[in-house]
């Protein structure tokens, strides 16, 4: 590319950062959003389980083991990660929140770091400093089903029903018993499960909740189930029961259009492959899958939105052509595994050269914690800009505010629109 | 890349248009060509699909539905598709058919459109005006096997032999009709559909016909079988029967043998997997399958070339691995949701950079109409010029001479070898 | 990019050349290195293949066959196969090693080649010349498991024990038979057999081994089976069987974790899929497979360093995410039908944005004669200093002295602590 395109590059990439970002997928905390320690930050899964990877031992994840400590340690394998953008996340995070001027974080600044995030991090104020440096109109969250979605503000942070102890763990007592004890039913049968699965969709519409969400395994391919099978299979629930998934799975998107919710799918996740892992980083994935499997889904709910994840970047086309023939399949963000800086771009390419913006929603997050969602969206951006110059206002496709408006859709329009949320607000001020 | 290449890619892509094209495979009408209507080019699935998929009902695609109000009802949707490649072959037909000068097309321009086109496309050389503009030298067409072949001059339209109906719906008596009707033997066993079979390759091949072609779904695996397991399949034949769709299929690869034509095989596409979709909207893909699948296949006919488009740009480099092995495999085009500039471009690199130059076939359009071919092959043109100048003559692999010489076979040359074409001719003189 | 990168990139390349070459895997024979005339460079199978793909017979490659009238009949297709990358191995070597100056070699070259040849490869030191001009420190071998492992400098030639033959060849007795000779052990039930691998073990340890090798069919998934289950399948050993196939490789990991072997695993290959192809060309892939059918292994060997190759590019995702999560997976070059420019450059890129540079190896030649290690590695260091330049000593995440030092853990570092190889040497010295 000329290099003209740099400097075109630039004043998009400057435009798009003044678009507030909807968040459409975090596991931060409602009630506890930002980072008290830097333990918050190194603590992220991306970086035990990277350190882990190369060399680091599991004995300083341990609950009781000295935060600090285990900072110190974490920094001290970074230098192996210097190449990766999980990595580039947390100098990200050095720079801009931390003032960290070096060039590296390791562990001879342990110290520094390990002070300057106590003392940054405990400003009455940082909370909303983090809003207004992101650029954050709102940010969704991941919320058990059994949650009771208090002590934060649902326009801010937006309630999400996760649903994966629903439809893979309803053997175990225990979630039967949560389910109970939220919902004063027990889950029985079909139509008790049914009940009670209605109580939890009202109790999270009541709090704001915008999306019903669940990540699936390679395996799973969703059909209607009987209520006798789903009786029979609640009769005596065991571990991995195809028909006791498959029901709850499909009365959880009954309630999607009853309740009128979209149901972000999360496609492909293999748990615990990796049994001696650290905490989060157990999972990967396989291949051999196909969106295909969820055609019954997809035909049999027309009026409920589907926003869906892959895991495999290699799954991208089939992801970029169902949410091409179908109108209720939206292509969303980059996940986990695909969500890496070369993978993105070749992925979002694909996308914006075969469907229809509308038919995007450009990122989230996955951030732990919201200091995370700045250098990850910041990284995003910058593709996202990218792209958009050299495939679009470049050759003439697009003017440069049209490609903004693009960008407008896939950062905040879309998810506006999509997860019913109102055309402003609240946003960072 | 350096600035300089941006002339190497002008000029390149400048001595590229002057290649005669051969569009080894369009679903164009021999004998109805060119557009009469706007909506014949609104009409296109692309554009109802597209529009379907961002929110337009069906309603206005009922056969008695006004066609201008049609084409006004899918104007009004395409600001939402903008951004997809789709689109620009449409606003390319607007600015170099129809004259049109603004920005994006919308409803607005509905009824100007709507004029223009009748007026341009009922010019009496209209036709003879696309082949020029298109520097087209022939175009493959789709042919029913029972298709007469008349009222066309097939040596600009290359009748070609479509054998869906046969392998996979045989079980149909329609199609048994169909066939008795234009063979007059009625296919009840093994032998009489031999014969049938034959007698359709006879009657093609007299009228010019230089492929048979067939689309095939993920799961298909040919092999051979057994004449009586083909009588009984007949007997009583069953929609989906696998021995039946092996047997007629391997029959098939028997006649393009014994007929000297080489065998298209499209493969990859689930049909009506979005049931609720527009005609020709409905079709996905599954990529849980394998080339490997047709190993049989390709070792029992040595001398059949088979031609080989895939649908999942993540099959690739099984096409271009065996397209490197196999003397008989030939890696063609870009097939429907893999024919997207960003896909494109990372297969077709792939493809220059690991299989030989004679073994692949660039591009065909796919177009059901002549005017679209000019649109998808500029495109593609594009896109060849731009990986020939960055990887082959700015390295210094290739001089500008021998890099247009490539392009040449991949336009031209390749399929006037492979399809047994003149050397020349006809095109649009 | 900027103009300007191109002038980083040629810093980098220059001094990426200067790093010693740990070629982790090839096919170069130690006791006979280097080629003897041009029929050792032009019998290659790329050229072989590529040349009977594009219409070659395979009479030439008769073992009686005169070898120049063999490359003269090989060169006369070459010019066919301009475009590919395996081309452009076999012009770099007729440049750099036989002085050639012309553009494209082909027939009319071939007296000419083959006499320069002979004269430049019988120089006294034609070895040592090639040590030289590819920077090499060291090139490891393939070795069959009753390898006497002689005639060759050990430190230089690093033996690794070749497995295929024992996990799917030990129904054959001919196997047996070999591994009985070895080690004077008949392998007629899993206590003998592992005796007789303890033994080869014990042996390629003394000599100088460093890995433990094997190549993998798409279907294989490693699993753990009874002794009893390997007596029977040892008892009526027939071709194909699963449990004597896992059963072995399962051994054999264990005695990689007992000697401290890594195991490297090279997934994916389907064996002789065109029976008609010559020589090493019959072979290809199936990706309907994943890393996570080897989970098992990854989980129940901790010890063992897996250097894992995959052959299809579509499943390089896969590898990265696995060399990213388990400690014990590293992504390991290049393979084969994937050792292609465009296709190493994407999956390069996705690596070194996602998984810590010291999880990586860059590159293997897997080459035949040493004459090859130069053009393929060349090639590779060509796409490593674009990368570095671009994605990250460019937008400042590393310094060029930084991105330097990537390379250098990913050429040289990486395997020799890996492989527990010195720290330095013996290299071209």
């Amino acid at each position: 590319m000329p290099a003209d395109n740099l400097n075109l590059i630039q004043r998009l990439n400057a435009e798009l950062a003044k678009i507030p970002l909807v968040d459409s997928h975090s596991h931060v905390p409602g009630p506890d959003p930002v980072s008290r320690t830097l333990d918050d930050i190194l603590g992220y899964h991306y970086y035990t389980e990277l350190a882990h990877s190369t060399g680091m031992s599991k004995d300083c994840l341990a609950k009781d083991h000295d935060p600090a400590a285990r900072c110190r340690e974490i920094l001290s394998h970074l230098p192996k990660l210097k190449n990766t953008a999980q990595y580039r996340w947390f100098t990200h995070i050095c720079r801009d929140f931390l003032g960290f001027q070096g060039g590296h974080p390791n562990e001879t600044h342990a110290e520094q770091l390990w002070h300057e995030a106590r003392t940054v991090f405990s400003r009455p104020d940082w909370e909303q400093t983090v809003w207004k440096k992101t650029n954050l109109a709102c940010v969704f969250l991941t919320n058990d089903f059994d949650d009771a979605l208090e002590g934060f503000d649902t326009t801010r942070y937006i309630p999400c029903l996760r649903t994966d102890d629903l439809v893979f763990h309803l053997h175990d007592p225990a979630v039967r018993n949560r389910l109970e004890k939220a919902t004063a039913i027990a889950p029985t049968n079909a139509a008790k499960t049914r009940q009670a699965i209605d109580k939890l969709f009202v109790h999270f519409k009541a709090k704001g909740a915008r999306a019903c969400a669940i990540s699936l395994p390679p395996s799973f391919t969703p059909a209607p189930v009987s209520d006798a099978a789903i009786d029979r299979a609640l009769q005596n629930p065991t571990p991995g029961s195809t028909e006791l998934a498959q029901g709850i799975f499909w009365i959880l998107a009954e309630h999607c259009r009853d309740h009128h919710l979209p149901f972000d799918l999360m496609i492909g996740v293999n748990r615990k492959v990796y049994a001696g892992g650290v905490f989060q980083g157990q999972d990967l994935f396989d291949r051999r899958t196909s969106l295909v499997q969820y055609a019954a889904l997809f035909n049999a709910f027309p009026s409920v939105t589907f926003p869906v994840s892959v895991l495999d970047g290699a799954q991208n086309q089939e992801l970029a052509s169902h949410a091409w023939i179908f109108p209720n399949v939206i292509a969303h963000g980059h996940w986990w595994y695909a969500n890496v800086p070369s993978i993105i771009e070749r992925d979002l390419r694909d996308r914006l050269n075969a469907v229809p913006a509308v038919k995007l929603i450009g990122y989230y997050s996955d951030a732990y914690k919201l200091e995370f969602i700045l250098p990850k969206c910041s990284m995003f951006r910058g593709l996202l800009s990218r792209i958009l110059a050299n495939d679009f206002v470049a050759p003439g496709t697009l003017t440069e505010e049209e490609a903004v408006g693009v960008a407008g859709q896939l950062l905040e329009g879309n998810s506006r629109r999509i997860f019913r949320l109102p055309a402003t607000g609240p946003g960072p001020a």
